[in-house]
C-alpha cells in the first residue's frame, strides 16, 4: 500500500530538515494526522512567518525588525567590545553564559574558499566598517576551531585597523570535563593557554 | 537576549509534535532559517494539508479520497479477512511484511475507560457492521499486547457473530531475537504459542 499523496508530501518535506530523516518524518507526521485542523494552520503559518524575518542592519542577526534586541540596545551598540560569531546559534550561546554584554556581528559562517565562501559571502567589508564607524576597541573573535575558522581569524585581524585588540576566544579544558577523556589537541591548547595563578 | 517572536512561535508550535522537545526545535527552526521562503512555502502548505486528509469510510484509514487505496481493491475489500490494527502505523507495518491480502479496520485505540475511550469513541459498533456486511469469516485482532489490549480484544470477540473465526496475532520470540535477551513474558507466550514441526 502506498500512503496517501498528501503524507507523502508533508514527509517529503519534514525529512528535508538536517537531522529529520524519513522514518523520524513519517513518525512526526502520522502524530500530526491526530491534530485539530487549527492546529496544523498554526504550526504551518509558523514556518511560513520565519521567511518574514530581517537581518539585523548591523549585526546581521535575525530579527522581526530592522535592528535586532541587542543592537537595539544603545549601550551594547556602542559597546567597545565587538564579538564576532559564526551563526545565530554560537551568539545565543555566548548570551547564554550571561558573560558578555558588547555587541555582536554574524559572519555566517567561515572563509572556505573550496565552497567558495570569500570575504564579500561572509560580509567581512561591512564587519570592518562597523569596527570603525562605532571607534571598537576590541575584537573577540569567538569562531570555532578548525583550519577555516583560524584562517578567517588571521584574515580578519589584518584588515581590521592596528588599534584595534584582537583577541581570540580561549580554547582549553571545558568545564566539567576530565583530562583522561579529552583529546590531545584540546590538552595542548590548554596547557598553552595556561594562567598564572 | 530574547529570540526574535517569530522563530519563538516557530520552536513552540514544532515542539508541541510528540517527541520534537525544545531544544531539538529551536535546531531545526535555526536550520529552517537558511531556508529560501518558497521552500518554507512549500513545508508549510504541506503541513496545512495534512487537514484535509478524510478516513476511509469502510476502514477510518486516512487518506487523500472518501475510501483509501486498500477498500478501493474491491477483491481486498471483499477479501473474507479483516484484520483489525490500532493505529495507521501499526496497518503500514503489517502492509510492509507484504503477508496479509485482507481488509484492514483502524480502531484508533483501544479501549481504556481511565482515558474515556469507550466502545463509540473506538468505532467498534462501525466495525461489528462491516464485518456483517461484507461477511468476513476470519477476524485478526493485531492489536498490541497490553492489558488495555487484551481487554479490547475480549470485548471485539464477544460482539462478533459466534460462526466468524475470531484469532489473535501471534505472540512469541522476534526474528533475530535472542532468548538470553528476551523479557520472561514474551518467553513465556513462546512456550505457549509452541507449533508442532
Amino acid at each position: 500500500m502506498e500512503l496517501p499523496k498528501s503524507i507523502q508530501m508533508a514527509i517529503g518535506q519534514l525529512s528535508k530538515i538536517p537531522g529529520i530523516g524519513e522514518r523520524t518524518a513519517t513518525r512526526h507526521v502520522l502524530g500530526l494526522l491526530s491534530w485539530e485542523p487549527s492546529q496544523l494552520g498554526e504550526l504551518s503559518s509558523a514556518i511560513k512567518n520565519l521567511a518574514y524575518l530581517k537581518e539585523c542592519e548591523h549585526c546581521n542577526m535575525m530579527s522581526d525588525h530592522e535592528i535586532c534586541e541587542i543592537c537595539y540596545n544603545e549601550s551594547r551598540l556602542q559597546s567597545e567590545v565587538l564579538c564576532v560569531v559564526e551563526t545565530l546559534s554560537d551568539c545565543l550561546a555566548i548570551e547564554r553564559s550571561n558573560q558578555f554584554q558588547g555587541s555582536y556581528f554574524i559572519l555566517g559562517g567561515v572563509l572556505n574558499p573550496l565552497l567558495g565562501v570569500g570575504p564579500d559571502e561572509l560580509k567581512i567589508p561591512k564587519l570592518i566598517e562597523l569596527v570603525k564607524n562605532y571607534h571598537k576597541k576590541t575584537v573577540i573573535l569567538a569562531l570555532n576551531p578548525s583550519v577555516e575558522g583560524d584562517a578567517t581569524c588571521s584574515y580578519i585581524k589584518d584588515l581590521l585597523p592596528s588599534d584595534v585588540e584582537t583577541d581570540r576566544i580561549g580554547f582549553g579544558i571545558p568545564m566539567g570535563g576530565t583530562l583522561e577523556f579529552l583529546d590531545a589537541q584540546t590538552i595542548s591548547k590548554a596547557l598553552e593557554n595556561r594562567k598564572r595563578m
